[in-house]
């Protein structure tokens, strides 16, 4: 039976990147060698390095200025290297779930946070929208995909400080105006690659700026110079991240892609909408994730969640069930995911409900 | 063509893991998922992570009071995890090479390093044998195997602060007495898998002793709490690495490796000293490594060099030019490398020392 892949991360990636992968892991264009048995100095792989990083300019229009990187360690490396490098006095954090959490406990190690805003009130259910940034922060970070939650940030935002994103699970899912952004992070493991890199866009004048003495291989201006080989990168996970990017590339980029999202994702609430089974957790459509629909039972329904998994996982559906934060379900619709998959699910939604 | 993969890393991997890989990365034991795709809460990659941990216990005899770790980030990002977690007034380690002075800058940092011995003064051309380790120092760092330089420490020091061991480069080559280890680590990609992942082995003991404040992800505490899936773990890697680890299992354990190691670099050694045209950068066979062996041309043949290395390449040899360092020659011949290329390597070496 086909399988339907809605994993919230490590998660769906496109046909093209497993197959491209797992030839080059049994011999890597004809050399006779594999990918994962060749040095990261071969001219084999400097090539991947290097188009990976233009694919990414390409695709997401970096103005120059900035520097892309792929660093090993994952997202979460990410919260202590953004204040170890960029928190002199003190930063500030919008609160719109675990994620960004994390991020802020770890920037109080390095200094000052302050959290402008926060949706804990309402376990995180949307995206706080009066709050200032104060002017003199060392920066302003923001959780532009809540992964857990399902809401999202689906614009570029206008604030003073430095701009600093993690986008672990929305990048490469719309067009980005980067320009307004200081630094963008994510683990790769949900539109790019498999999990082992993180993928860094930073702006080179937003950093230099701190005291501290920063740990070689955590200061940001290492990995720039050595431009991604100060020390051995993730190949295997850099060379999969390339054939995403080209994949993304010749469905017709980011607009493109985005257009397929925006449509996947509006099938799904239409139907959770529609279903009188089930309702949305995030009720403001403006702050609904196009990558991960959260949804749950309907009160008088309550009972029938673990029956309803069940009868999805009877129907292929893999990896929707919700995260104990929230309960009920998840249904992770990144880019690779095919509409069909969407589709599949529906179908199982309304046979759900006419035999319930 | 054949090709005999001498690479110092990333280097050759059993075929038993590149083709495992390969499966799995088009489809799971059957699960109609991707190893890329599955989460990494999935039961199928908890189970591969918990092997992979326990064959590390078992084929290292591992006592009780250690924990294996499997982490993002390579060994480089352990020269500041060690210190940052170990380092409380001073630190003492050996100067065998590049990547233990990459060792020693990090540690300074975070407090005193006191390098008890170097051998800097002959391009760490040997192993320093008369030093000794302040007994008050925290721990005593060591890097066991000096990938550039060829040289090696064999045994397992007996010394009175925790040791500390970077053995990237030779981990499960022999047999170790790990109660003699305060904590062992190493980068995946020469003995065990792809790059993009390091193992840990640490007694949990040692831990715990520092007064300054650790980010959570470069705490050990919170990977042991945690069984290394505090964050999302390299998934692909730390798979691959199971597959090595189960293929040592099946062709005997690292005694029997062992054997075999020592025999494939003894031929090599051996021709090194019979041919005409080639000297080892090591002299003392005490510290000739077995897993890198670094020779040059004899000084009456020093402008065959390219020629050499034109020679070798067209008889299939891959990654024999030695590093910027030390020039010459290096061929690894790490675990999976088959007897067969060091007999191809030294065929090459005969027939070109016949037709100089």
């Amino acid at each position: 039976m086909k399988k339907h892949n809605f994993y919230a991360g490590p998660s769906i990636l496109p046909e093209f990147t497993l197959t491209k992968t797992a030839d080059a892991i049994l011999d890597l264009d004809g050399s006779g060698l594999s990918l994962m048995s060749i040095s990261h100095r071969s001219k084999e792989f400097i090539a991947v390095m290097e188009e990976a990083q233009a694919l990414i300019k390409e695709l997401l229009d970096v103005p120059s200025g900035y520097s892309v990187l792929f660093l090993g360690g994952g997202a979460s490396l990410q919260f202590c290297m953004v204040p170890y490098n960029l928190l002199k006095v003190k930063a500030a954090y919008l609160n719109t779930g675990s994620w960004a959490s994390k991020a802020i406990k770890e920037a109080k190690v390095f200094g000052e946070v302050i959290e402008v805003a926060s949706s804990q009130d309402r376990n995180y259910s949307y995206i706080p929208k009066d709050f200032a940034v104060p002017e003199d922060a060392d920066y302003f970070h923001i959780t532009t995909n809540n992964t857990i939650y399902g809401t999202e940030i689906k614009t570029d935002l206008d604030v003073g400080p430095p701009l600093v994103a993690d986008m672990s699970s929305d990048i490469f899912s719309r067009k980005l105006d980067i320009s307004k952004y200081g630094l963008i992070y994510g683990g790769a493991q949900k539109n790019l690659g498999p999990a082992g890199v993180a993928f860094i866009i930073v702006k080179e004048s937003i950093l230099g700026g701190v005291d501290r003495v920063i740990p070689t291989i955590l200061d940001y201006r290492t990995h720039i110079e050595k431009e991604s080989m100060f020390n051995t990168p993730p190949v295997v996970p850099i060379y999969s991240s390339l054939q995403t990017l080209r994949w993304i590339r010749d469905m017709g980029g980011v607009d493109e892609i985005y257009k397929i999202n925006v449509e996947k994702a509006g099938l799904l609430y239409d139907e959770i909408n529609r279903n009188k089974l089930f309702k949305c957790t995030v009720e403001d459509p403006e702050d609904q994730s196009i990558m991960n629909v959260c949804f749950v039972m309907e009160e008088e329904y309550k009972e029938l969640e673990e029956n309803f998994l069940e009868f999805a996982s009877q129907n292929g559906m893999v990896g929707i069930k919700g995260h104990r934060s929230v309960g009920g379900f998840r249904a992770s619709l990144y880019n690779a995911l095919p509409k069909e998959s969407v589709e599949a699910l529906i179908s199982t939604m309304r046979d759900f409900e006419r035999k319930s």
